[in-house]
């Protein structure tokens, strides 16, 4: 069965939506935040910990897998999930954003991206249906289609050609993908320019995929010109299909977009934050190193009932981090995953009592005060 | 209550003993294997995993815990046991051993040893009184003297001066140590000399120790000293205190050091081997790292039955540890420290049976037979 996503309730006052998607490993609730394991490995954590975190779908990379160890490998282990022990659902991205951000010397044509790999400066080149087919061997629940990730910002002229070339790719990608367990999304773009997100969009959906993605934010516009990208992108995508945001994790910004008709959200933000050391809390971000923290036994955050704020303080794990000690980087990963889905969890309560504007109202307000 | 050991059985082939450690957190077996958490961690694990592996004792090093955070706020988190979060009985080194081998510039004087940090080339200056007064802070269940530990070869003359300094500051640190639910354990040196090992070790048991640790191996010297050495020692400890042979961890030492009496070991080996991609397992030392691994979907070991075997496969470990993902050290170190504790737990076995030669002849045979 492919991954089919279910509308349930609309909030009174916003676009906000709550649904569920049915997958093959279960029944997950939207809106949600789907965690990064880029390489096979939400970083430091095990699937059992994710699970016990609540996370439903998590995210791989299929350009990190493609180049290491290869989608071959993969396969010959029975597929992502076996490989990397997760009986969850998981979704692929294409590969097109970290081609265009990560890769070097970039020459894109109709075909397809030619670039150097970002580890050895080999001599890679990607394509709509090489995307796919790998994504295919990954065998991943959700497939993303291979489209072009402009930055910011672009000429319109420029961006009204990438679009184009997006739509060609979409559609050769749809063309080669015959996985039939695995659900297949379109991504739209556009950058800032209305018409473009709007045509993009309905171009898409004419392709008719199983969810809808919308890529090009978080590029370094300011968050007035992304929220707007959203606005322009939901308003055309139909109500029957997810809609996803890629690469957004910042929790003003999911709250913002989930107002806007998001569904589901990935970002590596948590476990990247916790590497270095920081902690998403309802008070705002916390610098777990900072002095202050040095003799503070009080949890991460007091409001929290993750397994950190349950059996750890600030002061171990300010000493974990300043030691360069990964249970601290661990530890600080799976309070501010669950940050995120404990996040999307009340947003779905306040959906479905048409309360999302007033959560944001009382969220932003502590998020604010800094403890 | 102090931690108190319990002589149970002694193999008739050998000189091999099983016992048990009455301690405030329970009751545990010996021989037994105890993991190194260095900085009130031990590296990559919680103290669940440490617990599930079947870890009794765990170490911590006053050196280090000394320097980072500090022992006042170790003590203000209510001890050791609180800051880290784990409620089995933990063991604190003198700080001896990180001293004499870390720290640069020493300047060792009858008062103390004045050295400079590893960190960052502050002065310090540490003193058997010191050390107490620190791993009391700690509140560690088991306490150990502060020794000085020569590197291998010095001569017999700076041998028999550094025992006699060593038996005046283990004295000192007796003499200081008011914790009454503290052990504290004395340490045997005297290197490789017959006569200077028998002394250390009659004039230590003489001032009345909880248990006896030995140390000054694993130097430098060869096995054949190393086990010359053990059997020094151990022949002049009294038979109702438990024997700990200090920084010990390859399986054959292990195995040797029990058949000479030896009850507790503690090591970094496992964890450290694991970081670098190592795993201990029944048919000897594996690189994970190696190319033939690349397509294994078999566990680390086949005959194992911890977390990391029962659900991943060679090639993704290797995966991990190649993409320094550190999920793969965890992993390994899971499987290394279950190993070690596997090992002493079949070695208690043998004990019990009169066994442990033929267990030795039997895991001999095996560990050399490398897959």
């Amino acid at each position: 069965m492919k991954a089919i996503y279910e509308l349930i309730y609309k909030d009174k006052n916003s676009n906000a939506r709550y649904g569920k998607i049915h997958t093959n490993y279960g029944i997950y609730e939207t809106p949600m935040f789907m965690p990064v394991g880029t390489l096979a490995t939400v970083k430091t954590l095990t699937p059992e910990e994710l699970k016990e975190i609540g996370c439903g779908i998590i995210l791989a990379n299929t350009y990190h897998l493609w180049l290491r160890p290869g989608e071959d490998i993969i396969a010959k282990a029975g597929g992502l999930h076996k490989f990397m022990n997760y009986d969850g659902p998981i979704l692929t991205d294409s590969g097109g954003f970290q081609v265009f951000s990560l890769a070097k010397l970039k020459d894109i044509s109709e075909e397809g991206v030619k670039f150097k790999s970002h580890l050895d400066g080999s001599e890679l080149f990607l394509t709509p249906e090489l995307s796919i087919q790998i994504q295919n061997k990954l065998d991943s629940d959700i497939a993303m289609s291979f489209d072009e990730c402009p930055p910011y910002p672009v000429t319109y002229e420029y961006m009204k050609n990438s679009v184009e070339r997006t739509l060609r790719w979409a559609k050769r990608g749809k063309d080669v993908h015959t996985n039939e367990k695995q659900a297949l999304f379109g991504i739209v773009q556009g950058g800032e320019f209305e018409d473009l997100r709007r045509w993009s969009a309905l171009e898409t959906v004419k392709l008719d995929f199983d969810g809808y993605a919308i890529g090009g934010t978080s590029v370094g516009e300011d968050k007035e010109t992304m929220y707007k990208m959203i606005e322009y992108s939901t308003s055309y995508l139909p109500e029957d299909k997810v809609r996803y945001l890629m690469g957004v994790g910042d929790p003003i910004d999911i709250i913002e977009a989930v107002i806007r008709g998001v569904d589901i959200f990935d970002c590596v933000l948590p476990t990247r934050l916790a590497r270095h050391g920081n902690a998403l809390t309802t008070y705002g971000k916390m610098n777990i190193k900072n002095a202050q923290y040095k003799e503070d036994f009080k949890p991460i955050d007091e409001n929290c009932d993750c397994y950190t704020c349950k059996h750890y303080t600030r002061a171990y794990i300010r000493h974990l981090i300043t030691c360069d000690e990964s249970l601290g980087g661990r530890l600080l990963s799976i309070h501010n995953i669950h940050f995120l889905v404990k996040l999307t969890e009340d947003l779905r309560s306040a959906i479905k009592e048409d309360k999302v504007i007033e959560y944001r109202e009382k969220f932003l307000k502590n998020y604010q005060n800094k403890e």
